[in-house]
C-alpha cells in the first residue's frame, strides 16, 4: 500500500472524530471584532496551538498587541517545496443573533451541514489542512514536503498583527506555496481554484452637526440634519450606472482580459437563481458588466452600516447631533488600499452641507491579489482537487478579500493556492453560517492528496 | 387687601416646596416612547392625580389602551369663562444617557437652573398653572373663573389616547379658552405668546434588500446595498433649494403674510449667535426665508434617525438585509396630516431601486394651529405675562407641534393661549434638560394674575 492509499484508509475510519473536533472550535466565540470577547479569541488559539502540538508539530503562540498567532512546522525534507497554510481561528460578530435556527456558538449538524458561527469562515476550512497532515502522520506516513502553519486570530478586523508580525519575521515564514482554504467552490459539486481575490478599503463615516441633538420643532429647517447630510454623501458615492465616484477610483483598475470574460461566460451563471437565492427581486449594479464580474473583478463600494440618532420604538423628535456609516471599497488587482484612503478622505472632504462637519476613520485595508493559472502548483493544485471531488476545478476569480494575503505573497514572493472548500450560500457574515460536512471531508481528502501532488514538483 | 394681592404674598412664601413638588415629579422616569417605563408613567399621572385631588378639585384618573389621562376641575362661576388648561406628564426618552451631566431623573439645581429630563417640557410648566391655583386656595381666596385640568400621558408619541377621548367627551372638556405652557419665551427675559404652531406627521421608512445579510466580498457590486438605497431615498426628500420634494406638499401651504415678516424682521434675530448656541459653523434651510421664518412658519423634513447594519466596534462586511430611517415632516396650519402622509407614501412607492422593496409605518401625525392675536383672551394673557415678567411680550409663531392642539381647538371650538415660559435653549429632547427656576415662578405669578385677567372678560 502506498502512502496515499494508507493516508485514504485512515480518513475513512476517522470522520466522526474529524467532526467532533470541528465541534469543539465552533463552541469558541472567537470574535475578533468584540473587544467583550477577547478571552475566547485566545481560547481559541489555545486550541489550535494544542491540536497542532499534540500531533507533534513544532508550535509556538506568538502573543501580539491584540490576539496571538499560532505558527507550526513539521520537520524539513530536503529538496521539496515548502508549504504554508494559512488560516484564522477568528470569527465575524454573530448578530443579529435573533435570526439563528440554533445558536452561533451551538454547532449543530442538520441536512448534511453544520451549523455555527466560523463553520465555513475559516475553522471549518482551516481545519481541514491540520486534519490532512493528522492523517498522513497518524497513519504512519512519512510527509513528503515541510508544512508550515500560520493562523492567526484577526483576519476579520483586518490582520494587522500579522501584518507587523511579517514586517519583522518573513524568514519564519519562508516558503515556496501559500495554501488557504477560506473562500468557496464556483458551485454545490463543482469545485474551483481561484486565481483573484478582491482588495478592501474600510472606513467609518460620520457627519457632525450641532454640538447635540436638537428639537426638531423647535430648530427644523433651520440647521442641516447630519443624518440627511450623510445620506446624501452616501448617496453621491455612486452615479445612475453604478460607478464609484472617488476621484481616480478606476485609474489603476486592469481591464477584464477577453479570455477571462468568455471564461466566465461560458459559465452560464444564472443571475434569476441567484436573485431567487439571496430574496431579491432583481439584481444591480456596475453598467456593462455580468454579475460574474461585477462580483469578482469589479471594484465596488458598500455600506454595511448605518448609525445614528434615535433608534428605539416610537417616535423621537430630534435632528441628531451626528450620524455615521461603516463604508467599504472592494478593490481589484492593481488597486492600492492607501491611495483609495486619499481618494475617499478627498471625495468627502469635497462634499460640503453647510453647518456639518464629516469625518473619515480608516478601519483596516488590503489590496486584491491575482495569481498565474499556469503555475505548476496551480497544477498540482488541480489534480488534487480532482482526486476528492471526481471533477476537475472551475478557474476563477472571487470577490471576497483576504487583505493578507496579498501582503504574505509580496513577503514571501511564493506562489499562493487557494482552494475553497465552501459555498456561496454558507452564510458567512450573516446568521446560520453552514459548511457542508461532505465538503469538509473531501477538503480535508484534497489536502491530504495535495501534499503528494507538490511534493512531485522540482524546485 | 385684595384677592390678587393675597395670592401674591402666599407666592413669596411657597418657593421652596413649589420647587420640591417640581423635583418629586421630576424623579418619576415616565418616557411614554418605551414600553419597560409604562409602570412609572403610570407613577406620574398618579402623581398629578394626587396633587390635584388634595387641593380639593374633582379629579379623574381615566385609564386608556396606553396611558391614563388625568382630569380635574374646580367649582363652575356662572357668567364666566370656562379655562381649560393642558399639560403632559410623559417625557421623552433621555438617551444618550452619557451625555447628560447629572442623572435624567435624578433633578439637579445648578445656575439658576433645574436640570432633569422633563423639567421644561412639560412637567415643569404645566406645574406652574397647578402651583398657581394652589395658590388662590391655599391663601384664602375664591378662584374667579372655572379652571378645568387636562394633563395627558402620551404628547411626546402622538396623543392617540386623548384624541380618542375627545371624540367621545369633548363636553366634559367644554371651555372658552385652552392655556397651555409647552413652549419658550422669545429670548431670556423676553416672554412671548405663541399664536401659530406648525403640525406634524412622523414615520419609519424601511428599505429590504436580500433576505438576509450577505457577504460584501461574494456579493457586493451585484445586489442593490439597502443603506444606500434608503441613503439616496433621504437625498431625495430635498431639492437643492431645501424645498420638500413630496408631490403637492407645499399645495396647501398658506404664504406667510407681509406683516408677519416684517415684525420677525424687526426682532433683528441673531443668526450667527444661534449658530455659536447650537455649535455649528452656518445655518441651512429653505432658500428665500430667514432663520424665524423657517422654524416658525415653514413647512420641513427631518430624519431623526438612521439604522441598518452592524453598528458596533471594527468592521464588519456585510450588506445588510435592510435599512431604515425615522422621518418627520413639520406642517404649517393648512396642511394636513393625512394628506402628507399620502404623499409621502407615494412619493416613496415612486422611488425605484432595483431589488429593494420600500416600506413606510405612519408613527404618528397633528396638524399645525393659527390663533387671532386680537382675541380679548390675548389680551388677558398679555397683561398677565407683562404683571409677572415685567414686560410686555412677544406676538410669535413657534417650530414645535403639540399636535393635539389643534384638535382641542377644533372640538371645543375655544380660543387657545400658548404661554411658554421655557427658553430654546432648554435641551428639551436632549440631554440636560433644563428649566429656569425663575421662570418657574414667574411662570406661576403669570398664571396666577391670569385668572384674574381671563375672568374681567365679559362672555
Amino acid at each position: 500500500m502506498n502512502a496515499i492509499a494508507a493516508v485514504e484508509k485512515y480518513l475513512d475510519s476517522a470522520k466522526e472524530s474529524q467532526l467532533e473536533d470541528l465541534k469543539q472550535w465552533l463552541r469558541i466565540p472567537s470574535v475578533s471584532a468584540d473587544p467583550a470577547r477577547k478571552a475566547d479569541v485566545a481560547k481559541a488559539a489555545q486550541w489550535v496551538f494544542d491540536r497542532l502540538s499534540q500531533l507533534g508539530l513544532q508550535t509556538e503562540l506568538i502573543p501580539t498587541k491584540t490576539h496571538p498567532l499560532v505558527l507550526a512546522s513539521t520537520p524539513p525534507v530536503p529538496g521539496k517545496p515548502v508549504v504554508l497554510v494559512y488560516g484564522h481561528y477568528d470569527v465575524q460578530p454573530p448578530d443579529p443573533l435573533d435570526q439563528w435556527t440554533t445558536p452561533a456558538f451551538e454547532p449543530d449538524v442538520r441536512n448534511g451541514n453544520i451549523y455555527a458561527r466560523g463553520a465555513t469562515d475559516d475553522k471549518g476550512q482551516a481545519l481541514t489542512h491540520i486534519q490532512s497532515v493528522a492523517a498522513w502522520i497518524k497513519s504512519g506516513q512519512t510527509l513528503p514536503l515541510q508544512i508550515k502553519f500560520l493562523i492567526e486570530g484577526e483576519e476579520e478586523v483586518g490582520s494587522e498583527a500579522l501584518a507587523e508580525y511579517l514586517k519583522e519575521h518573513a524568514a519564519k515564514l519562508a516558503c515556496d506555496v501559500i495554501v488557504i482554504s477560506d473562500n468557496s467552490q464556483y458551485a454545490k459539486g463543482e469545485p474551483a481554484i481561484t486565481y483573484g481575490l478582491r482588495g478592501i478599503a474600510y472606513f467609518e463615516v460620520w457627519a457632525y452637526g450641532p454640538k447635540q441633538d436638537l428639537h426638531s420643532g423647535v430648530f427644523g429647517g433651520s440647521v442641516t440634519n447630519p443624518a440627511i447630510a450623510l445620506s446624501r454623501l452616501i448617496a453621491a458615492l455612486h452615479d445612475s450606472n453604478g460607478k464609484v465616484q472617488l476621484p481616480g477610483f478606476y485609474d489603476c483598475v486592469v481591464p477584464l482580459k477577453d479570455s477571462e470574460r468568455a471564461r466566465w461566460a461560458a459559465l452560464n451563471f444564472d443571475d434569476s437563481k441567484m436573485a431567487k437565492q439571496l430574496g431579491v427581486s432583481a439584481l444591480a449594479g456596475e453598467a456593462g458588466y455580468s454579475t460574474l464580474e461585477r462580483r469578482w473583478a469589479r471594484p465596488t463600494c458598500d455600506v454595511h452600516g448605518l448609525m445614528g440618532g434615535y433608534q428605539g420604538e416610537g417616535g423621537k423628535t430630534i435632528i441628531p447631533a451626528c450620524a455615521g456609516a461603516k463604508v467599504s471599497f472592494r478593490l481589484v488587482p492593481n488597486q492600492d488600499p492607501a491611495t483609495v484612503a486619499k481618494q475617499f478622505q478627498e471625495f468627502v472632504a469635497n462634499f460640503k452641507q453647510p453647518g456639518v462637519r464629516f469625518e473619515v476613520k480608516d478601519l483596516h485595508g488590503g489590496p486584491g491579489v491575482v495569481i498565474d493559472p499556469d503555475s505548476p502548483f496551480m497544477k498540482a493544485g488541480e489534480r488534487a482537487v480532482t482526486s476528492a471531488f471526481g471533477k476537475s476545478p472551475v478557474l476563477m476569480r472571487e470577490g471576497g478579500s483576504i487583505p493578507i494575503v496579498a501582503d504574505m505573497v509580496q513577503r514571501t514572493q511564493a506562489a499562493v493556492l487557494l482552494l475553497g472548500w465552501g459555498l456561496d450560500d454558507d452564510n458567512a457574515h450573516s446568521p446560520n453560517e453552514k459548511f457542508a460536512v461532505e465538503d469538509y471531508y473531501r477538503g480535508i481528502r484534497a489536502s491530504a492528496h495535495l501534499w503528494q501532488e507538490l511534493s512531485q514538483i522540482v524546485k
